[in-house]
């Protein structure tokens, strides 16, 4: 993922590039499912040189990295509405809607292929959510800064985004009480 | 999954068939995933006809949800210890034993492909969890006959079985403590 030296200007050739060979991605995902595609496949897809692909990404891992990214940090950012409950309420409310879209189980998905595809697979699978965790925590550090207190990250995890992810798998369901429900937990007073 | 009128020895032919397919699907699902491989190629690699594979259940995703259901009730089966407590111990310690060994994301891998795969994935995906939620309401009820305050199967799904399964996905450590911790959270009293 390392964009090399070149300046770009945004919304230049390179952006046009990165959104084609992305788009290629997420649609031969959908269609065959990772592991079954190549990327000169996804080159060919995106109608762009194999040598464009390499030289910006490196390997297929990394651009499935760099395509899950950017998908959660368009899709789902970490909101910063100055409170704790703001924050949790808005971010569930986010991923909900994001994971019952189309494609919304794209990166279950590829956390699942990832996990049996080799070291490079699970390097990259582990990049993923260290990255979504940092930034979790950061946000959760604003609240701790402020005063509140905060759960740790991983509980949001275990308790907001793992149900939401495993319903959705599941074919259960995502009411907005629900997914406010499990924020209001999370952050009820525990004798 | 219409087993027949014909009446079978247990531990004769039939039961050797149904290992050797079941042993065969898992095996494609390992190599290559769910959706890239057909009826034809489990009967070729069990070394049985692809007419007792039909006869048998019919189609592939009737076979695919017998294969889930098997392995779920052999390795992570509801106990019934006598408290709810032991119960919801017991489960959580079978299902993390089951998905952190060899093939753990067996029917996660197997959730998210049949969610892909049109209304006969979707219907078979949801045989799946309803009979995994019958079999757990059932131990619940258990628990709330003998006067106890016992959870929704969904809450467990939810705040059990979620994180536990979400954390695998994504390669985080299940310490015994850790799996402990959530059942003792779940049955902690509420304010």
């Amino acid at each position: 993922m390392d964009e090399g030296q070149r300046s770009r200007r945004p919304g230049g050739r390179s952006a046009r590039v990165g959104a084609q060979v992305h788009q290629a991605v997420t649609d031969l995902i959908g269609e065959r499912g990772y592991g079954n595609f190549t990327v000169g496949e996804v080159a060919a897809r995106a109608g762009v040189a194999d040598s464009s692909v390499y030289r910006r990404w490196g390997n297929l891992e990394n651009l499935l990295t760099d395509v899950a990214l950017t998908r959660l940090n368009t899709r789902s950012p970490m909101p910063d509405t100055g409170s704790l409950a703001g924050d949790l309420h808005a971010y569930a409310a986010a991923v909900a809607r994001e994971i019952t879209g189309p494609d919304g189980l794209l990166v279950v998905r590829l956390a699942v292929a990832l996990s049996s595809s080799g070291p490079q697979g699970l390097r990259a699978r582990d990049g993923i959510r260290d990255e979504r965790t940092r930034q979790l925590r950061a946000m959760l550090d604003r609240a701790g800064e402020r005063g509140e207190d905060a759960p740790d990250a991983l509980d949001v995890l275990d308790h907001i985004m793992a149900p939401l992810y495993i319903r959705v798998l599941f074919g259960l369901e995502l009411t907005p009480d629900y997914v406010d429900g499990l924020v209001d937990r999370l952050l009820r007073p525990r004798p």
